[in-house]
């Protein structure tokens, strides 16, 4: 069978989708072995198992052996409970047990995503000696190439050394002389989101993976940490935004579910928000008195809410990127305090500036009109260090406790603020009425 | 001098950060050569300048030129600009020229993101001869060596194959028999943004630039993409809580820039929440009759911050991770219209049934107790409708006339809800009362 060229594949690749899984199939039986296996190793994870469970056994097995162990690991980890056994049968006696090894660590650490294959050499080899030896291990290899890992007889990590800096090696000095030493691992248990951040920081493409004795269990290839990062900086996102994260696509998730992950935070949200409620109705003659105060509770709670939603999103990235950590609450806590006060007096400035304009120009707030402009003003100052400071300082709550500090979504930082403004607010205006 | 162990080398970087410039150049001029060059090629790039900046001329020229064109350019380019010139003449006469190309790129495109120099065959050639070709380009070539690219004697790109794969290959087969031809390209001017989620859906560890007829122009690599995705979810995460992207590290920010980076969007959700004491304004007849009334305004208005806030963060970052186009318009405004309606109805039932609980246990309302659970109950369903439903399309609107969707941070739909929802609860008041 003839190999397709580009505009051949971009044909494919454009109809693929709209083709039904026994079409799929055919397609796929049509194409030049080496074109096939390309198409196959691209398909997601979904995608690959549709077609597989399309096609009769022996070409099952056939596909599945083509995946790393890494791979055929997330997979089988996707499908139902009780048909993984039948998956398993499909492997090799080599591929098995590795396979059985990885399902063992949890999908979000550096042994779920790691590839226990890779390029192993010995510290006295010859250089050209290791070139011959690593033609031998790329057959049925589905590993990573970049980097060989020089090892010693108990398979403990003594060295690092790319292949391009193998092939610009004086072919008679030992491996051991021209390696670096300098590595930087990971353990099997190290999580994704660090995982992640330390590819970030150190740009290498392929990170090994150690046991407590320095051996090597596997690596961590950068393209699979790039889905980890999309997934790990979505998931952030959506907590930021309020919502329990969705884990699949918006457009494609069934609106019921949709609403379950939505309406959760958003009753919690409530229930706090009712707090405002019965802050407000401790004030309520004052409210009588003045109308004129209600009307600034909204831009007056916001304004609380927006400063601390700065805040917290300003911490819990700076946590993310490993900036801050918890030993730093204090200097975070000083900066929010510098800026909050600095921030609020702008805020109180321009409220002032609003409302003895108003009641310059038109009269709206009747006799109380320049007490309203100072209790709005002062207002403004202590709810906006209010809000960045605990905008700040909730994230650190969170993260000394245990639990992820991404959870202090915006929301939640603005009804927290809500309701504290609102008692800063009536107070500030009892002193000055 | 001897290599470095593990242990020294952790030592070394523990200490790096607390020396001072002069006894870094001395702690560097001791490592052995090739663990000074790892140590180098591991700094940041500010590091790295630090460092140059501190050494003799004819060092720095040593050094400088183990860099890879596209770092060097990185670096020259974070240069001021009139000392461009005396860095780009510690080049060598091949890197310089290849340098000055790629700073014509902007930093944010493939082209500011590639690196020229890579590994290169030519389709008639027979695998072994490949090998020793690489063998021999592999000297001097600060490039990307795990794939190997297929040129025609036009430079235009055929195919592309693994060293990997090319070392498991038959010896006596030609290049062009065992390559593969499902090539993804990218072009000069491809937007980081797109760079990195084609990398992330397509799982490669580097991805070809071609100019308009097809030929390689470079080539870029999975782990400077990394640094991308850190800095764009970084970007979105900090747009989204309201703030201007900072741009650097949140705890070695100067506090001054970090007021003016938080205190534009401030201002301007003020100058929007201003619009919210008109708003009440209008009604502040119906308020002075029924205080009650302005008890639930911050319930209210924050029911419908929260759902546009969890609508428009899932919006835009289905935006990002290309789920969502603007096509997509109508089927994004339906999805809203029902979730919105259901969640509505779920907060719209707890909120009545709060009033009512408080009516019926503390005649908290006074006799208007019955009419203002149905107020609020019936304002909290349109509310939350309204809420998601502008959630959702703001990042259309802002996308459809040029502008990042991001914008549309969290505080600036609850800054547009609050508005409209305060009207909505007063209309819904005065139909009722």
């Amino acid at each position: 069978m003839p190999r397709l060229d580009a505009q051949r594949w971009v044909a494919l690749k454009e109809q693929w989708p709209a083709l039904s899984p026994p079409q799929r199939v055919r397609a796929f039986r049509e194409l030049a072995h080496l074109d096939a296996e390309d198409l196959f190793q691209q398909l997601s994870a979904e995608q690959q198992r549709d077609l597989l469970l399309t096609m009769p056994v022996g070409e099952r097995r056939f596909w599945i052996r083509t995946l790393a162990p890494d791979d055929a690991a997330d997979y089988i980890q996707a499908a139902p409970e009780d048909s993984r056994g039948e998956w398993l049968a499909l492997l090799d006696e080599t591929t098995r047990p590795e396979v059985v090894a990885l399902l063992a660590y949890k999908e979000d650490e550096a042994g779920g995503l790691m590839n226990p294959r890779c390029a192993r050499l010995r510290p006295d080899m010859r250089v050209d000696e290791a070139i011959s030896y690593l033609r031998r291990q790329a057959l049925g290899q589905e590993g990573t190439f970049y980097y060989a890992y020089v090892l010693d007889s108990q398979q403990r990590l003594l060295g690092v050394i790319s292949v391009r800096e193998l092939f610009a090696a004086p072919a008679e000095r030992i491996v051991a002389d021209v390696m670096r030493t300098n590595i930087v691992t990971l353990t099997a248990h190290t999580d994704q989101e660090d995982v992640s951040r330390i590819f970030a920081e150190h740009g290498l493409l392929a990170l090994p993976v150690v046991d407590a004795d320095g051996r090597l269990a596997g690596v961590v290839a950068a393209d699979d940490v790039m889905d980890v990062m999309w997934e790990e900086a979505t998931e952030d996102i959506q907590r930021l935004g309020g919502t329990r994260p969705l884990g699949e696509a918006y457009l494609e998730m069934p609106l019921r579910r949709m609403i379950a992950h939505r309406g959760g935070w958003l009753a919690a949200l409530l229930f706090g928000e009712m707090l405002t409620a019965s802050a407000m109705a401790r004030f309520q003659d004052d409210i009588a008195r003045s109308v004129a105060l209600a009307l600034f509770v909204p831009l007056i709670i916001s304004s609380g809410g927006n400063s601390g939603s700065q805040a917290t999103t300003l911490v819990i990235r700076a946590m993310a990127l490993g900036e801050v950590r918890l030993r730093h609450w204090w200097m975070v806590l000083s900066r929010e305090m510098l800026s909050g006060l600095a921030l609020g007096f702008l805020l109180g400035a321009i409220g002032l500036a609003r409302i003895l304009a108003w009641q310059g120009m038109f009269g709206s707030y009747g006799e109380h009109g320049m007490q309203l402009a100072a209790i709005v003003g002062l207002s403004l100052i202590g709810i906006v260090l209010w809000g960045s400071v605990s905008g700040a300082m909730l994230p650190f709550l969170l993260r000394s406790v245990g639990m992820d500090p991404a959870t202090a979504s915006a929301p939640l930082v603005a009804t927290v603020v809500d309701v504290t403004g609102i008692i800063i607010y009536f107070t500030v205006a009892r002193a000055i009425l």
